[in-house]
């Protein structure tokens, strides 16, 4: 198979598509909308997932898990977590199949469910269903519990990471004795999300509060990071809702204060899922492959021996084993590929494919001189380095290229930021890319009338937002505030 | 709600039961024969897990993950896999729900698949159909995956842990290239679970092969770890299976060899579930709560401050503090209960529930003295102990409790091992529990008529097993070994 891939300026859908499979990150399965996703793409998802329970615990937070199935009457308990969620399920009728006369395996009639199971596109109603078991007093709160969990939303059209029908999440849901303590919960874990995407994948995010049309079904407020991707679209990359006490009082969840009296719970839920793997793709690879963050990177540095004969190799093997110890007692990982079936240009291209943020490379004239080559993912740039003290050079460089990562993703976003005044400055900016800031009326009505004539959505209002008095730039009526409109995955 | 459990002599089962919902393990879902994992369950999980993918990864193996789905025509590709499984298979027929005109909420009838999809009960199908498309060389053998994820079996009759329709497990799948190599891993992950079993759980297993009536659907060999509980009944704690070729042929998986010749993959399978969190429980805990070896332990150590008003607690803490410190610094986790909302006879019992391994209590006397009391859970005795050294004692203890619940473990296995001659003396054997060496004619009849008259099912054919001609003790006919009988779970 050809381990080429097209061009971002050519067809970034194409080329991102392409990227994913070739790259050994996923691939389409045999079953409509679910997708593998292959060691190399896990080993990434297992180290988000690390660093995102490491900051989940250290936040007082305990895993738990609770069944995948849902029980259909529990969705209609909450009038629009249905009306969100009904249209997209997996639906479980059957619970055996038998061999029909003909020899074929058939779904057996009479093993019908008396109350179908809903496979979980989000858990909040058997969780608290669960939690009316859990909470009594004032003295059981809060509750802060993560599921880590696959979860299943009928998708029509999907895309490897971005959108699938089955997905790796974790679902976050916390119970609280008072407004203002979920409403702190809530700000809490969508810093914590955003610090994840800054920091470990160098993806710099805007926060905000999302409109009513775009919130998650059954809150009263869903908070959300918004990242820019290569080609200017923005992708959601983690939500934090404040559900009020909605999911409370629809499967009865009170608690008895200090004082004695009885009130429903306060409650939180929050999620990320495998779609940051599309993310940290479309943030910072380019045509030659991926460009992981070394936070991330399964294998930060690897190291490739230049040679001639098993006796050479054995030479330059003596000098790098010393190299890849000084390496791995930092911490870092490493990879010596001796493999003597692949030529050393082979191996350069496949670990610039795979986005192994260092190669360093050994050759024996390298060796006469007491130096190495290092190759940076980032920059694709080389420079010949004396070998003492290459580990703490290296050490450094793996800094270096996070944090550029980071900067060249904001740089590429706040080059792109627009701030327009009327529709026709709106489109013109829509065609470029990138965030655009224009005030609106605020209704539910002209932005859904702005989505149907530009396909722009209000990603989000931003938590950090100046209140600036101005017009609508559909309808011309009063604005207080300009929010943050993009083309969206 | 009361904490009493009631007591292993007076009805094991129930004892069981209790103690896994009164020590925070798991409890009963809305969803029938689906249970919650709660915190504390999910956290001994947790450790099985890091554990257990440390192991897995040390022997080459990598993660990764496929569709929960399968099409339902993906079974009837191996003839005896689909007779396994297809009784009590969850099936997807639907994929939208909608409202109905009397408000209700209902199936979408014009939502119907083409083809049912499964819930995965075990996923070799899934798995080798991917693995078509990964291999077609030598040079891509072996592929060494594991996959940590749910499954569904409809089981009727349920049992925390031991017996859910839902489960948790981790399934390994590898392709070899010859009948050798596949044997050779599938019996070094039948090591790695004995490892695992007996060194993390303290848990001895007996090592062997099922019989063709026992063996995993699909496989050629099943190998076998089995422990015995404090009620003498077995419990399969972990299989290996060898599958030939079966599933290569089923799903077309071929690849060329050195010499270019085509030829079929050989596979393995292999997995560990909740279930093991079941034998833990049943095989250390005791009639005052659970019992945990340190090795899987969230808390190892809890720390319980014995004082008078807030003075004297920040006095004991002063002293307190140190002893934390140091005891994490060795890498033992530590809990200090400080909390004045309860008592420390509440706690001292709330702990010994909890199967934490040691408690240490401080009050005021034994700060005059330098000292504290030391309780260890598993003996139930306690002692005093200078507060200088007390963290490489403790470090000492909690190895010492982790071999000596082993060796408990150990002792009363060895101790209900019998070995008998006729069908009188095996069901004698069978009454008093624990597990039964007798001679069988080898004969899939003979086994199922024992299993039918005294409910005893062979649960392997241990490899250690010395031959010894003898006569089958229902048939008479010759055998030329004893293999291992017992009343299992």
């Amino acid at each position: 198979m050809s381990k080429e891939i097209g061009t971002r300026a050519g067809d970034f859908s194409k080329w991102y598509n392409e990227l994913v499979v070739k790259a050994d990150l996923a691939e389409h399965s045999a079953v409509r909308g679910c997708m593998v996703i292959k060691p190399y793409g896990y080993a990434i998802w297992e180290k988000m997932q690390q660093a995102l329970d490491k900051m989940f615990k250290d936040t007082g937070h305990q895993n738990a898990y609770f069944p995948l199935f849902i029980p259909k009457s529990f969705f209609s308990k909450e009038a629009s977590h249905v009306d969100g969620f009904a249209k997209e399920c997996a639906v479980v009728t059957h619970y055996r199949l038998k061999t029909a006369p003909d020899g074929s395996i058939v779904v057996d009639p009479d093993a019908k469910l008396e109350e179908e199971l809903i496979v979980r596109p989000t858990s909040e109603t058997i969780i608290w269903n669960t939690y009316r078991g859990w909470i009594q007093s004032y003295r059981d709160l809060p509750l802060l519990i993560n599921q880590w969990a696959n979860v299943v939303r009928w998708e029509m059209r999907t895309r490897l990471f971005l959108r699938t029908a089955e997905f790796l999440w974790q679902e976050g849901h916390t119970a609280h004795a008072t407004k203002e303590e979920a409403i702190e919960e809530t700000e809490r874990m969508l810093n914590v999300y955003a610090d994840f995407v800054e920091n470990f994948m160098a993806v710099p995010v805007v926060k905000g509060v999302k409109t009513a049309n775009e919130r998650f079904a059954g809150a009263l407020e869903t908070y959300c990071i918004e990242a820019m991707l290569q080609d200017g679209k923005a992708l959601q990359a983690g939500t934090s809702h404040f559900l009020g006490q909605n999911f409370a009082k629809a499967f009865d969840v009170k608690f008895s204060n200090k004082e004695g009296k009885l009130d429903y719970v306060w409650a939180t839920s929050w999620g990320v899922s495998t779609r940051l793997m599309g993310a940290l793709v479309m943030s910072h690879s380019d045509d030659n492959g991926l460009v992981l963050p070394p936070k991330l990177a399964p294998v930060q540095v690897v190291i490739v021996p230049i040679y001639k004969g098993d006796e050479g190799l054995a030479k330059i093997t003596e000098a790098i084993l010393p190299i890849k110890k000084s390496l791995e007692e930092k911490g870092i990982s490493v990879k010596y590929d001796n493999r003597d079936t692949q030529r050393p240009g082979w191996k350069f291209a496949e670990y610039e494919l795979k986005g192994v943020p260092v190669r360093v490379a050994i050759g024996e004239r390298d060796l006469q001189n007491g130096t190495v080559e290092v190759a940076r993912r980032d920059l694709l740039n080389k420079e010949v380095l004396p070998i003492a003290g290459i580990a703490d050079k290296i050490e450094a460089l793996l800094n270096d290229i996070q944090n550029n990562l980071f900067s060249l993703a904001l740089k590429r976003r706040e080059e792109s930021n627009r701030t327009v005044n009327t529709m026709d400055e709106f489109k013109k900016a829509l065609e470029k890319g990138g965030f655009t800031y224009a005030h609106w009326d605020g209704t539910a009505e002209t932005e859904q009338k702005i989505k149907e004539e530009t396909k722009a959505t209000i990603r989000c209002i931003p938590l950090n937002n100046k209140k600036e008095t101005g017009v609508c730039i559909y309808s011309g009526k009063p604005s207080e505030q300009r929010v943050l409109f993009a083309i969206a995955y």
